[in-house]
């Protein structure tokens, strides 16, 4: 697979995810602005693949500014890219608290660069223990489905979602995997079917409507998901359509996972309501590829992400094991 | 509006769909086989609209041939075009029935040309009584949501599910309409959001995919849709993804109606699954506009219709009255 992040001293290459599969292209961040810009126009995605972005992007700002002042101004930067994912707050946070205490710039750089690059390795490690304690709801010979890309080009190792479903092919488990274009930035489609088969797992690409009629032809076993952030009571925020198809297996009596590691996890809020859920540019709807496909005057909503309710969901799936929905406010007190 | 359609003694001109809304331009028909692929190629949709076409695809096939002895093939040939809405069979049927007995070739002309007109303005009636009919079930200060294109694009009138739209709008009952986009050919946002703002109705437009997230935010009051095929049991074949957005509502508690002329009905057939459902190339669902969004390798699943089961249909509109699903074996006996 390609490499969808590097960083060297001050500089932060990220590969272009929006130009996917059809150009390999890289960014690259001199600046912790041009961080944020890369994270809010998508270049780089993937709720655990922008925390490890933003964790390099403080360190790429340590290094233009050379100043401990700025610290505060780097941080927030990063922060004020996308609102609705958690582990970018989680782990700017806990770069600002390694870093609160240091005040020699030189090892205020050092420690800064070690703790981006544990934060990439421990991503790492999450997906291979999601990988491995999802594969245990895998049953023989399944056929799942999944959502959006929630990969190699999603976290900085095989993934949440679909580490699971890489697992289970690797084990032998695996007979096919269903994955939706994932409208209106087709995550599905260009990056989801582009990893799978380069990894030759077999996959077919459906479009999000088909769920329904799919179900009604085809047993499915399960349906499998990532997450963009989960609260107390176990509602689940993920990529706008993530909902649907939860009510679609709810209503055909598929499982319905979700995988995430703790990283996403956030114990301050207590209901999916109040997650701020990103709305982006009406031109992702009105537009595709530079084509206008509906009128200029007609209004859109284009929410980012939508919140499932903790009754539509099977279990959850993260690092530390496979938790009910309603395990989720006891389980991280710890 | 646009004129949609339009017949001259031999020359049928329809207006090119696939280019809409960005370009406003007309195919030029001279032969059977024309019309024919238009239809099979979209520029001409909508089951109402197709059957129309096809009828007067009869006369310029007559034009062209200039003998009674290629009327099977003319027929058959316009049979052939897409297999899944009923009312192209039905309406071919008919004018196949009239024209049988007619040996003199002048008048077979003239008989095929006034049966199509007259198919042609029936279909205008029928939208008129759909609507009137429909518009009963429309409480005031509706917020309702739409699939696909049921409106003056798909039908020789105002539509069918979009009729019962304008109708609501116009008697100021309406007040506003969300509209699927319909992946993967767009219908929903290229044609359905460019008719109603043309006609000043309240729009938004959304993808397929945000149903669930919508309906869990704003209590809409009703889905309706057309169809393409109804049969006896009550199921009901209509573009894809509206088997989704029947099994949302259902989840929702929101009231799901279709609305389709009696031409729609197929009481031959007993259930869904006895429907034949066209699908359609892969290449609508790897590429967009000629942009490569999945990799050539991947499988795709393209159905370009569904089924859904009666029991998630709460009414049928039809110009004869509002029937529950089950009632439509019995309704049309007469």
């Amino acid at each position: 697979m390609l490499k969808v992040i590097e960083y060297e001293p001050g500089v932060l290459r990220i590969l272009d995810q929006r130009l996917l599969p059809g150009v390999e292209n890289y960014i690259t961040c001199r600046t912790v602005e041009e961080v944020r810009d890369a994270i809010k126009e998508l270049a780089v995605r993937g709720a655990p693949l922008i925390g490890i972005a933003a964790a390099y992007g403080v360190c790429v700002g340590l290094h233009q500014y050379r100043t401990k002042k700025k610290l505060d101004y780097i941080i927030d930067t990063l922060k004020g890219a996308r609102p609705t994912a958690y582990n970018i707050f989680l782990i700017l946070d806990r770069i600002k608290g390694r870093l609160k205490d240091i005040d020699d710039f030189r090892e205020l750089i050092s420690l800064s660069e070690k703790e981006s690059t544990r934060i990439h390795e421990e991503d790492r490690l999450l997906c291979e223990k999601i990988a491995e304690n999802g594969q245990a709801i895998v049953p023989h010979g399944a056929k799942v489905i999944t959502y959006c890309n929630t990969g190699m080009l999603a976290t900085g190792g095989i993934g949440t979602a679909l580490g699971v479903i890489y697992k289970s092919f690797w084990s032998g488990k695996l007979r096919c995997v269903y994955a939706c274009e994932t409208r209106p930035l087709l995550q599905g489609a260009r990056l989801t079917t582009y990893e799978l088969s380069k990894n030759n797992v077999p996959v077919t690409l459906i479009s999000d409507n088909m769920l329904s009629y799919l179900f009604s032809k085809e047993k499915i076993d399960l349906a499998i998901v990532g997450a963009d952030r989960i609260v107390r009571n176990g509602d689940v925020a993920n990529k706008i359509g993530t909902y649907n198809l939860a009510v679609v297996c709810n209503y055909f009596g598929v499982p319905f996972y979700v995988a995430a590691p703790y990283t996403t996890i956030d114990l301050e809020l207590e209901r999916g309501e109040d997650i701020p859920i990103e709305e982006r540019d009406e031109g992702e709807l009105k537009f595709i590829y530079g084509r206008q496909i509906a009128p200029s005057s007609v209004k859109v909503w284009n929410p980012a992400f939508d919140v499932t309710p903790s009754k539509l969901i099977t279990a959850i799936i993260t690092d530390r094991g496979v938790f009910k929905p309603n395990e989720i406010r006891n389980f991280y007190v710890e």
